[in-house]
This record gives structure tokens, sequence and C-alpha cells, in this order.
């Protein structure tokens, strides 16, 4: 059976989480635990140099690292990642919108907030993650007033990639209230057969 | 025939401008000035509302953004974009890690360095990209120990995005002659048949 390696708290790996109970794939889970170093670790090094979960070990000993290349992978063949060239790109370039403009503004403020507790000297740091942020959801709103999902009208990876952390972004000082696009299509996904809620440590 | 927008001097612009040359395929170039905040403007933001470059119109008026999800798109069915699923999740893969852990520090440690010509109040903004730019090329040099592109024996668009700015890393100041497997990499990108080189303002 392949093996999921990854922390339940990390959206990143929520994401591939999700997928594997939308499509009922069985998978291992191996608990890494980031905050106590252990993706830095050699053991860990060898299976993924660049030191990041998630990762994915294939039953042949084959590993893939990257969320949304996992994603994707895992998706090939279902509805949930469209065969059409152009709603393929499309796909892929929502979620490299999501690596480069939203999560590293909405899942880093979350991270400063939540799991450090937001201590005075990350404050600026914080502070300057709500501009950017801001800006994602903006984009996201926009396309969302347009379509039910972010490609077309189906559910798909590009969905699963952003909801990750999207869905969780108050946690991070973002408002959502004013992204009422945004506001329903978080409620479709959560309204989606096999949907699986995120575990949370509160 | 479909319009590319873009900057010639952006390393994210000249990926897809290399492909093209590769693939020997046709495009018109529209130029559009970041540093004059062109991308801004409404005009532009109609074509894409995240107001980045570059930026894909087909011809029936469709618009691509991402430089990576252009470059996949533009590459579907050649030799670049390995059919092979997981062959072509690890493109993936490879291309998730440069946009998260290679271009927020190679690129804009360049960015500070050769278009703000290094500032005083940016320095500090500059040294703090240069460990995480380090252990990226790390991880390249790893994989380019063990095959001679960074997904197996043939150049895929996975090169290509990693090309963009490890080939001017030195203008972000990361000295690439510990890097012998990159080093070698680079030159046999050079000489790929309609290998285009990047435009520079020097």
């Amino acid at each position: 059976m392949m093996k999921i390696y990854g922390d339940a708290q990390s959206g990143n790996c929520y994401k591939v989480m999700l997928l594997c109970s939308l499509l009922k794939i069985q998978y291992q889970w191996v608990e890494v635990d980031i905050l106590a170093g252990e993706t830095g670790e050699n053991m860990f090094l060898r299976k993924n140099p660049n030191g990041k979960i998630p990762l994915l070990e294939l039953d042949d000993g084959r590993y893939l690292s990257e969320s949304n290349a996992i994603l994707n992978y895992l998706a090939h063949g279902s509805a949930f990642l469209p065969a059409d060239r152009f709603a393929q790109a499309k796909v892929l370039q929502w979620q490299f919108f999501e690596q480069y403009s939203h999560e590293p503004f909405i899942a880093v403020a979350r991270f400063i907030a939540k799991y450090l507790g937001l201590p005075e000297d990350r404050r600026a740091d914080y502070e300057s993650k709500q501009e950017g942020g801001v800006k994602a959801l903006m984009v996201m709103e926009s396309q969302l007033k347009d379509s039910r999902f972010l490609v077309g009208e189906e559910l798909s990876t590009a969905d699963i990639s952003l909801y990750g952390y999207t869905h969780v972004a108050h946690e991070g000082g973002f408002d959502l209230s004013s992204f009422p696009a945004i506001q329903r299509w978080l409620q479709d996904i959560e309204s989606t057969p096999n949907y699986l809620a995120m575990t949370s440590n509160n």
C-alpha cells in the first residue's frame, strides 16, 4: 500500500488526505513532526532532499513530493483532473497561483498566529502578509463569481489545492465575510460526498 | 496567432520564449513593462486578475497565466512533456519546487542586485535570500548527479523551468563553481538545437 508522510496539522498535507477521501484511495499515513525538525533529519532527507512534506511513497519505493504534484498524480484519470488540454492547464495555473501568490501569505500568516502564538518579534512579518493574502482572495473571488469552481462547473484538484488554506484563512487574520463567492464555494466543497474535515488541534 | 504578454528581462517570461524556440512555436510578443507598473493597470488586470506576466492569449481569446502552466500547455504532446504518468508528476514536482523553493530566493536576490542595484535598505532582504537559494541549488545538484536532466535522461519542461533563473543565479550572488553537476546540466541545455539565449540589458 502506498505511504503518505505528513503532518496532520499541515494544510499542504491535508490537501492530499482530502483528495484520498474524495476518491476513496487507501494509504498508510506516516506522521512526521515538522516543528520537532523531523523533516530535516537524514533519514527523511534521503527520501526527499528538499526536506518537505507531504511526501508520497509508491509501492515500488519511488517518491513524489510537492502537494500539488501529488494531487494531480493521484487524481489522474478521475473526474477531479480534467482530460481536456486547456482545462488541465487552468488547473495548473491555479495550483501555481496557490504556491506563489496564496500560500506564502495566507498559510504563513496562519502559521505565525496559530502555531507560534503571534510573538512580538514576528508581528511585522505577520502584518506584511495581510495585503498579499487579501489580494489572493480577491483573485479567487473574481473567478468564483463567474464559475462554480475554479476551473468551470466541476470540482478539480485546483479547488482542493486552494481549499487547503483558504478555509482556515481566518486563523491567519483574514476576514472572509467580504468574499461571498468564496464562502459559497467553501460550502460547495464541504457538501461533496466523502468530504473530510481538517484535523484540528483546538 | 497566439500572443505572449511579457517582459523580455524576466526569467519567468524567458522560460516561455525558450520553449517556443526549442519547439519552433510561432507567437506574437507583446512587451509589458513591469517596473513601469503596466501589469497593475486595469487593461492588463482584465486579462489576468493576478497582474502577473507571462500571460498567454490563445487565438480564441482565452487566457492562461503562470509560466509553468504555460510551458506544460505548449509542450503538450511534444518530447518535452513525458506522457508517462509518474514522469509527468515528477516534472510538476520540480516546477512546484521552482516556484516555492527556488524562485523566491534566487530570482528575488537577482532582482534586488541587478535591477534595484542592491540599495542599502534592501541589503538585509538580499542577504536573507542566500541560504534558501543555496539550499535549492543543493537539491538540484543532488538530482543532477544521478540523472542527465531533472526527470531522467531527456530534457523536459522541468529543466526549462529551473534553467530560467539558475543560469543567471550568479547575478543574485550565487556561486555555481561548487555545483559541477548543475554546470554540466546548463551546458547540456545550451547545446540543445534551437536554444535561445536570454535577452540581456547589459
